[in-house]
């Protein structure tokens, strides 16, 4: 005959156990949740006070840690809870071990993505609205994101970039700029009488409030193949470089037209012979 | 002699132990299943919302997450199920690991393919009909897959791009563009001269209704070889940029015709020396 | 002395006990195996039917993923019958894990080869006869199968392209082509002139069969330096662009030869010193 | 004392039990073996069969493959005998998992180079003899390995090159091959009249043995900067190209100075200014 | 009748043991933290003091080793607390290994970063205010941290270089820089006439306090194709090089005028034949 | 009171088990090492004899191969032994797993010289005297190491070369070597006495014992810009094409001098207009 | 009521027992730490002992090698103690998995120094003071290192290469080096003559004692599209080539202007035509 006389005293008893086991760790899950979470928070309040990092941005990376260890947390609660009612998930996930091994590959990029996009917020390397060079791609920022960063383009095109892609960080609108303008002169010109109408213009500008510093006459910067070019250099207000650039270009022809000292063309001596 | 006096009292009472769990085990699933399904639509529809993107293209997303998530728990159900009439399938697919991991190194731009087109959807960096520059690759989106994006070159030709490629979107259709005209005068025209006639042609312009912003004469870009390069700079309606230029460089041909203002050709000093 | 008292009891009853397991693990296998192979064929007449896949195409496809599910059975098939009769096959083949992995890294661009090749067919991204630009091979497709396409250059060269390196289709045989022509005028010709002569041209072709669309003048596409560049755009039947846009050239010259419009040969300014 | 009554009737069945493993292990090796070789014969020539394969290279690919089976079933076979003698060789060949890893890693290449070298042959894609162009080297192949390939350059050098850098290979010997000549007559010229002398030299050439298809006239190709570029085109006997094409440009150049149609040299319209 | 005659005793002598452990775990690593700390101390001083390391630069390489040695110990104790309370974290965590594959890709940039980093610090191959050349950019240093290195460039730009991309550090700020001038003169001037006047201007500033060495006139260069290339090559302090070279050509330029030494423009022979 | 009273009986049969197993496995080591060895020299001479390589190169193979093996069997031997006396000295190798698999990225690159060179050496690729090309260097073969190769650049640098980065080997030593001389002629030159002269030059040099093969005059090559280009080609003694081809050239420039055939300089067709 | 009766017995035979492992461990590394310490020693002096190197070279290879070696025997030691008195600490090594990972990837750059930078020493590639070309950077080797080689370039910047990046050696310093002189003569001039004026002048230089060879004039190296170019090539002392090629270019241009040979500028054929 069957028997059916289990013996309920060990499955009582087991069941104490485990249920003593659950409530246990439930309890230490419910402390360690809040602590952990307000250490984040004091972390990252820390990591980003000394930066003048707005508050949304510490927000965003508040809220980034804090997803990460929730789910971490959710995880292992999970993991441990089938351990203690005696089911081995760990086997489980390791036997998909060959679809997550195409999985990890496919999905690192994803991975690199966020970890890069953390350091750019968290070391405030690029904000909304500057004009930046990243991946190739030129333009003003428009919005930053954990997997993706927003270019506009200088011509209205908007780039989505990957911040995996962003080896590099150019931005342009950390501080004062550099205003640059070489100009040929001619091989016949007395060079002392150029730099001399060159460091007048640079007077002229130095009172002009987009330049911060010079601009400077440098000197002989090369030998052309048809002109000696001399540059001027300055430093301006950040983005005013161009205008700047150009006002400096116009006052250059202008004042060489009055000087008579001419911008050369491209010049070729020929030699004439009979065929 | 032999002895089939099996142990039935065992036998029963563990087919009953492993019935037992086996139904456990189905109904655990057809309480997840419903759940879970229901919460990734929730999901799909809270990232997608604020965004305004099409239900279609939601329907995607969600579609997929819940194939992911169904084969998943199919995996996880023949595995259990296996585990619970005591045959291991994990090892079975461990041992099955020089294959897969052959498998895995060939397939993971498969799921790099998936991965990367799943965010081009969610973040809806495109959109069917946009006119974008990706992986080198410029035209019209025909069709956004989650493996594949077809865009139609402006040459008629259909580019099929594997989304792995996709390493950062250009979008060309996401706002105004810019119009950009550099014209060369000669360096004998007087700058000023040059500027006001490009000043009036703009003032026509900014009536056009394709023009939102300007055009704006800039000033003088670039000292060439033989010309002094004038830029001028708009912001028109997406698409009306080409066209906008265009019809920018025929109307300045004419007023410098009218103006005897000179677009240089090459220029180039002879000196002649006797052979 | 030796005692030959096997307990032949116990091994008759293993006997039967691995005999049973045998005869249900085959039984298993021969249920599996047709209804598997059933759902493959559905799955890929379901997958290829909307795209007008032509049959051949699904046989190959369908042959493929039977092959595989074929190959996976009797793998597993073995590992358990292995394992029933007491061998652990799982171990010996993780043995070979050093050997396994440098076959495994070598192996992976043969596996690469047929997911891409695989995705090439069912996606019908090419056909044979398709003009297409792959892996940086232009040509007309021969043959497409799992792991090489077979590409006719246009110099009669056979391409043989592994499809791992195909990581972007161009296929030049889908829907109409575009047929563009650039053609400089001199800067002293009147343009509205030289673009009516065009528009008159381009009103003789929009009769021609082989156009679809156009052709139109768009304007003044470029200043070059020594002429001003006029374009034409039409879109016409597949593969007809070339011979469309050879007519058109002609067209052209003969028109711009009777209207007295030139085609400006460079220019240059010759200012001439004394050396 | 010392205790050496072994239990010698335990010792002796065992004895008998491990010998009766190896031999079961042995007869079961001899019966794989030649079965499997057996197999591997017809798959070779069922393979090769249909798609003209030499004796000689099918030769090739058998033999590569019944090695690298004979060497898997030595390798499976040692392992199974010490598994038998109770000495477990797996895990001493997982111990030697860090150098192995390093080997793997290092050895890739070599397996590359086999799997490549295996299609190259399997799928014929080159034979001794063919003028190809593989890995950025050109020229008439002289040997095919499995692991390299030997090239003859057409300087003379002989070119050792690694399967595995053969990404794709451009057969240049499979097909007729095209003739292409541009030619560019002065503006000044009258097309019809320079079409005219071409299709004359073509119909003549249509009677060249070497020449297969056309060559044929197709039109005005381009607007070169002094000259425009007429273009015929023929399809020619595999490797006479060459040839075909010299010899066109020869009549052509001759037909062009009976006729008074010139081949311009490249033109510059002077405009002269005083400086 | 469920029996709760708990076996107290065994339960207290394994709290105990289990106590005994902790304590003595506990007691372990209070000793062995202060010891390794002060162990890298000493050993990063011992590094750093016979290269000139700043004192903050020690610091900070100091905090990361400890830093890193407190995180490696805090996980040890955390693995092997709860090892002794009998809950196994370690098959916790190799659960996770899909998950941490992905990160593991994902994060070893990161890793990366810090690696190149400390030995950049420890090496002192830059400090802030050097003028350097990494990863293709050029500029001053602004900052150098453990994951990212700022560089001020030329034109005010600050770029954000990740450590991991400075495959090499060209620093200009360390020692003594080249001065060089290429002037070329005439082929009908006298060679020995120009190096003269060159030695006479090298020795003029041989006694300018920027140069440390020379300048001297090394001879003919290079034959250009218009010219005699003649080069003068000396040592400046570090940053006067383009100061010195501009003075250097605007003095050779002066001296070859009053000598009528000719820096020539661009020759061409010209051979006039009749159209 | 403490029991010393060992298992006496116990330790000595343990003990000799032990050392009989040890006893079988040196013998094994030993009766393997001498037969492995032979077998591996028996090998070398077999692949090597055939193909005519020099006896210190097969020995250099034939060392390197025992030596693996030698390190093999030593570190095989070391395991079993630690095994045999109860130290499994395998899971200490997994433990290094961290640092085993750092080291294993880093050194798979001298795998990998090894393994190139062993190839090299094998298939006899390159010999020392050799005029080779290999990883972008050109130059005399110097020394051929297993992880080396020495190539001496025509400059004088000595190239060293790690094997890994000899993708591919161009060896100019192996075999007779082209000479080609292009020609060009002025338009207004006669192609066929032009031809007749170039003929009759070949005529001269095909009696050169330098020239292996013709020289031929293939015919017209290409139209030039301002020439029509010849093209003669012969085939030379290896490393005689140089000298040969200088003679060609120095010959032709005579002839044509004395035919009156023009070697033309660059045309230009000037138009010239008023500006 | 509680049992504190400890089996005292079988704790001293266990503490017997594990003491005396200890001291078997213990002892055994005192005697194979020296004996492998001059293993090591001696290995070295026999690798570095025919190949000159220095004895400061040797004795950093040295210490690296015993450093590795005691890093590895302490490590070893640690985990077989831990073994010994029942703590594994493999596995807790084992968790460290994912953290290990991503250090693994991180560091395999480091280990790749490492590993480079042992071989380049060994092998003797670079001394400090040679003249080589690594990693894209020219340069005087300052100093060697098992991470970084640091050079000096010719404009005074300091480069730091990392060892991994140093895929081919170019050494400058070793042996003779190649003068080589092209000089381009005019069409209309003599060959012989211009070949017989520059065969004096090597005749001269050969006298020279930076001449180790030659110089010798080759003959007419090509074709150029103004100039007939000749060749002249010798061998000099190491670093003597650059100042024996300025001589000899000098001599050449005072030889050809006594000798009324013309180094020829660019020549062009004007055919004018009336626009």
């Amino acid at each position: 005959m069957l028997n059916f006389d289990f013996d309920w005293d060990l499955i009582l008893r087991q069941t104490i156990q485990v249920g003593g086991q659950l409530i246990i760790l439930l309890i230490a899950f419910l402390i360690i949740s809040p602590i952990a979470k307000r250490a984040i928070s004091r972390m990252i309040k820390k990591s980003t006070s000394h930066k003048n990092v707005s508050e949304a941005r510490a927000l965003t990376l508040e809220k980034l840690l804090v997803n990460i260890f929730s789910y971490t947390l959710i995880f292992v609660f999970i993991v441990m809870f089938f351990g203690i009612i005696n089911i081995e998930i760990g086997p489980l996930i390791a036997s998909a071990g060959v679809v997550g091994l195409a999985i990890a590959f496919g999905a690192q990029g994803l991975v690199s993505d966020i970890v890069t996009g953390f350091f750019i917020l968290l070391e405030k390397q690029i904000d909304v609205g500057d004009y930046v060079t990243v991946a190739g791609y030129d333009g003003i920022v428009e919005e930053i994101g954990l997997r993706t960063t927003q270019i506009r383009g200088f011509d209205g095109t908007l780039h989505f970039v990957p911040n995996r892609n962003i080896s590099g960080v150019s931005n342009h609108s950390r501080g004062n700029m550099r205003a640059l303008v070489d100009i040929g002169i001619s091989y016949e010109d007395n060079i002392d009488e150029a730099i001399g109408v060159l460091k007048q213009i640079c007077d002229e500008f130095a009172n002009d409030e987009r330049f911060v510093e010079g601009p400077d006459v440098l000197g002989v910067q090369a030998f052309g193949s048809s002109d000696v070019v001399l540059r001027i250099l300055g430093k301006t207000e950040n983005m005013a470089q161009w205008s700047a650039e150009r006002d400096l270009r116009k006052r250059i022809k202008e004042e060489f037209d009055a000087n008579n000292i001419e911008i050369p063309y491209p010049h070729q001596v020929n030699i004439t012979k009979k065929g």
